[in-house]
């Protein structure tokens, strides 16, 4: 993939952004077939960095997913993440909060799962929901019983605002403390989601992914539109910029996305620790009491 | 207390300070009788006010308490908060990192232990040891693997900024999100941290309370000021400023703590949420089925 089709797909920090100034069904001049095979290579090539990113024991990643319904988070997280040890990934799922969650500041329940170092965390939906689905819907942010918003005539842009930067200095603060947070918002058509809704109503696999409340939500595809837009234009940052993956192409979303990890993972250099003069003495010594014992052993056998 | 004198005691932010340009044994011209009577009429208005809090489901309190081994953080506490319904208040102590704690950010066992709204949460030293104990002894930071830190040499006056930064916006955020943030630093002199360490080892009941680490960690002490001087001049915000408590007479201290915490959740001016004219006709409605069943059952037993 070409560094110049990677660098368009990010929305520039400090812009504003129209989700429709971005694609939903580009492919970058690529096959399926050749998308499929940098996939698989892809996929492996990211369990052996996890591996070492593990073993370094120093940075953790946070990858956030947000998209309409039936955009394909989760077939894509399925896909990319497969290969990987799930011993060194987490993946978290934020519906809608619990009353406990209510009680908190919003960042509560997110800041709980946040990755160990040495992980890959995953956020299928995350912090971004308070900015979007409560934007839509401010109805709901009445529950949340914050200080000045007693009515939904009190959530002004200035409210909103101030969120995104309270988002902003989040983020800022993960990233400064070796938790690198990379962001992708799932870009599907609303001609792609109505059939995918289609194809879940009529393959009987796939009856169970829908839901009414997803078709309900997609009527309001225009207010979703206009906060996403939002939020690329006032959450994208230079620690931690969004990526607008084109996803039409379930094929291209899933290499796509596996290709951004990996490169931010590689960029991080993750390697074994190298073993100091010192510990390496240590460890001959342990070898060799080891082997005498086991030779003792086997002597008191015979 | 004259308003002169609370002001006097706030480390006032933007400017620069030395834990010695306040004092630790002023008593504000109070008697210790008249403060011990004036503690116990403010544990009890705290009481109430916190039941309101509890019942209006909107703010909540996280009192923060800093201060040199000895101080009086324990005693604090327990004489201020024991009035209170323990189910409207919780304590937490930050004791060395666990493992699991030293493999995420240094907020991560903060924010999991934040307060639900309507409750006072306590915090026993808290995040600020990461700019204290760690800046005192900065082998202990490299325990946290951060990028770009690997040996002493790396930790910069400006890595230190930046973590005051940090903490200045998880707080500002949280002060937005309803949780109101008090911070006290229990200001004891070291000729009376003295003396109450040799109280403990002369008195039984005080024996366990004794350390050799707290020992240890009095020699230090020039650095512990320095450290603390660093907080208070960088960490001292609009939205939750230090108050540097004279804490070499412990009868004022309690009283002083107890009258910042009270003033501070009476400005909230928390009260029980009024009932709506359509909630008092659901009440009433209820009211009257209650009062029919127990008559119905009354002469069912007759």
């Amino acid at each position: 993939m070409k560094k110049e089709f990677l660098k368009k797909i990010i929305a520039t920090p400090g812009e504003k952004h129209q989700v429709s100034d971005f694609s939903a069904n580009r492919t970058g001049k690529m096959s399926r077939d050749e998308a499929n095979i940098l996939l698989r290579e892809n996929v492996e090539k990211l369990a052996e960095l996890q591996d070492k990113l593990y073993a370094q024991d120093q940075y953790a990643i946070l990858a956030v997913f947000q998209g309409m319904d039936g955009a394909g988070k989760d077939g894509t997280i399925k896909n990319v993440m497969s290969g990987i040890n799930p011993h060194g990934c987490q993946v978290f799922s934020f519906k809608q909060p619990s009353s406990e969650d209510l009680d908190h500041d919003y960042l509560w329940r997110i800041s709980k799962c946040l990755p160990e170092r040495g992980r890959i965390g995953i956020f299928n939906r995350s912090h971004y929901e308070d900015v979007l689905v409560t934007k839509v819907h401010p109805e709901i942010l009445l529950k949340n019983k914050l200080p000045d918003i007693r009515t939904e005539k009190d959530i002004t842009e200035k409210f909103w605002k101030k969120r995104y930067k309270q988002i902003n200095n989040f983020e800022e603060y993960l990233v400064e403390n070796g938790i690198i947070v990379i962001k992708f918002f799932l870009n599907v058509s609303q001609a792609e989601q109505k059939k995918r809704f289609i194809s879940r109503l009529k393959e009987d696999a796939k009856n169970w992914k829908f839901s009414s409340s997803d078709f309900e939500e997609s009527l309001h595809w225009d207010k979703y539109m206009k906060v996403y837009s939002d939020v690329l234009s006032y959450t994208s940052t230079p620690h931690a910029p969004w990526h607008v993956i084109p996803a039409d192409n379930k094929w291209f979303m899933r290499y796509l996305v596996g290709q951004i990890i990996c490169d931010k993972v590689a960029a991080l250099k993750p390697d074994y620790p190298t073993v100091t003069p010192q510990l390496n003495e240590e460890l001959e010594k342990y070898k060799e009491l080891l082997l005498k014992e086991s030779k003792t052993k086997k002597q008191e056998q015979d």
